[in-house]
């Protein structure tokens, strides 16, 4: 069986997600267990749990980790996670006696949709980013993925695209994240509402919370100012895309996370921002900007995809 | 010799310059011409007289050019050199009789800064903008430099850091560029100017014409105004540089171009806004920020190591 399957192990902040998955990236089987919030000793454990529970014991084990993850396996720093300073892919190699492999929990994300998500067709280059409550980023050039190094690479959300913009989570000004995430979606509509720019029919002034999640529902009931919510933050992550392009060049763009509900009410306006801040856009086309494929799966499968390869 | 030594040609819109360079990127000897405007059977012709010049008949020969260069040498646009859509590579190599490897200018000087200049003790990957007119960029990953798809990485001068800000000159409003290159150092001091905030007795009122280089030696004869406009682009480029580090987490930041005159005065800035801008700044520190070494020989340097290593 070695060399044909491994095990995939997404560490979120409130659940561990596993897989047992084959060479192509199908997801053979799957095991969920609550992130234990006590300690590492508990995590390493509830991972093990996880390896039984698949019959995966003599399998390669690849675990994806929210936080900042060294070259040696080791969680630098994870503000959501009882991991930081642990070594953890020592710990797991000696309680599972298997190969492990540890890594930046969306690293491993990207590294599923390149291999057997939207870029598997792509060549050797893509750039990702996961709108969600913030933005990750994952990103392959020349078909390898791109750690830093420090291991901190591909933190896409935190580039500046409007210097002394809204304020960031991360405390800064004007970051990616603070106009094209699932929480720039809520804050432009809340602003959009408050400076009167919301007609008195929409539905923006009924939700009792205006989220990324509420707000792409009423658009996609056709409320218009939460369409144009939506264009609007669109066309900012258009602007954090072609910044991308042009430092990067790379085959394909992939966009996930929870705010990709909205699909092309994002997309659409976030490819036509992106056409315009293109350099050189006589000369050359937009790369495909596409949606992810593999959802809540990409991790699963990216981790057990680079522990097959390690 | 062959193995040893190679020639490093660099392509410029006015001048072609050459050097005989070994392995340690040492340059031997060095040849100039100017370039030839006619057509791209012209520069040939030249780049085959400074092989003559050099006494390189038999030796590999690098070349980088100002302009888009596909990964088969193919020059796919060049504003400034009749070389648009010319097989330069092929074109040289059937002329010369030897081996021939053309980039873009940009990354070639890149390369040698990284082998031999500024970057030589940095391990693995590096980050370079070249701060002159515009913004030029080059990028090593891994070790290796980074072309993208279709050649076009590494525009870092065309970053959108502050979206609706000034014009820059590839159309768009607020690239790296338009706040942060010689050109930008003008400019500002001219706002400055107009705006009333330069005191009666700055040398800025006296200057024939605001550039980055005047408004540099005022600076360095310790002119207030001029200081606080070096420092005001030094920040821009500071954003730049956080922007670059977050999404990148390179070894080290180097920093080259004519605008370099004012070293530290430009540098001191700029590190002090991009440790502002590092996402994570309790927990890693911003890489070294440090001048490029080479001046000049970098892209001759960068193409012959490249030529010898291809």
């Amino acid at each position: 069986v070695t060399g044909t399957e491994a095990l995939g192990i997404d560490i979120g902040g409130t659940k561990l997600a596993a897989g047992r998955v084959d060479a192509d990236g199908t997801v053979l089987a799957r095991a969920r267990r609550d992130t234990p919030a006590s300690d590492a000793g508990a995590i390493v454990a509830a991972v093990a749990d996880l390896v039984d529970d698949l019959g995966g014991a003599e399998l390669p084990v690849g675990v994806g980790a929210a936080g900042l993850v060294g070259p040696d396996g080791e969680v630098r720093y994870a503000p959501n996670l009882a991991l930081t300073g642990v070594p953890l892919r020592r710990q797991l190699a000696d309680r599972l006696g298997s190969r492990v492999v540890v890594d930046n929990d969306a690293n491993v994300a990207a590294w599923g949709e390149f291999r057997c998500g939207a870029a598997r067709d792509a060549g050797a280059s893509m750039v990702m980013l996961t709108i969600g409550t913030g933005v990750g980023g994952g990103l392959v050039l020349d078909g390898r993925l791109v750690r830093g190094a420090g291991g901190l690479a591909a933190e896409f959300g935190h580039m500046v695209v409007s210097a002394g913009g809204p304020r960031c989570g991360c405390g800064n000004l004007g970051c990616l994240e603070a106009l094209a995430s699932g929480t720039a979606i809520g804050r432009t509509a809340a602003a959009a509402v408050a400076a009167g720019r919301v007609p008195a029919g929409s539905s923006l002034h009924d939700l009792p919370a205006l989220t990324g999640k509420s707000v792409t529902t009423a658009a996609e009931a056709g409320d218009e100012a939460a369409l144009a919510v939506l264009a609007e933050v669109g066309r900012w992550l258009g602007v954090g895309i072609a910044s991308l392009v042009n430092a990067l060049d790379p085959e394909v763009v992939v966009i996930g996370g929870g705010a990709m509900q909205a699909g092309e009410l994002l997309l659409a306006p976030a490819r036509a921002a992106a056409e315009e801040h293109l350099l050189g856009r006589l000369h050359r086309a937009l790369p495909p900007v596409v949606p992810a494929e593999l959802g809540d799966d990409a991790g699963v499968v990216g981790a057990a995809l680079l522990a097959l390869a390690a």
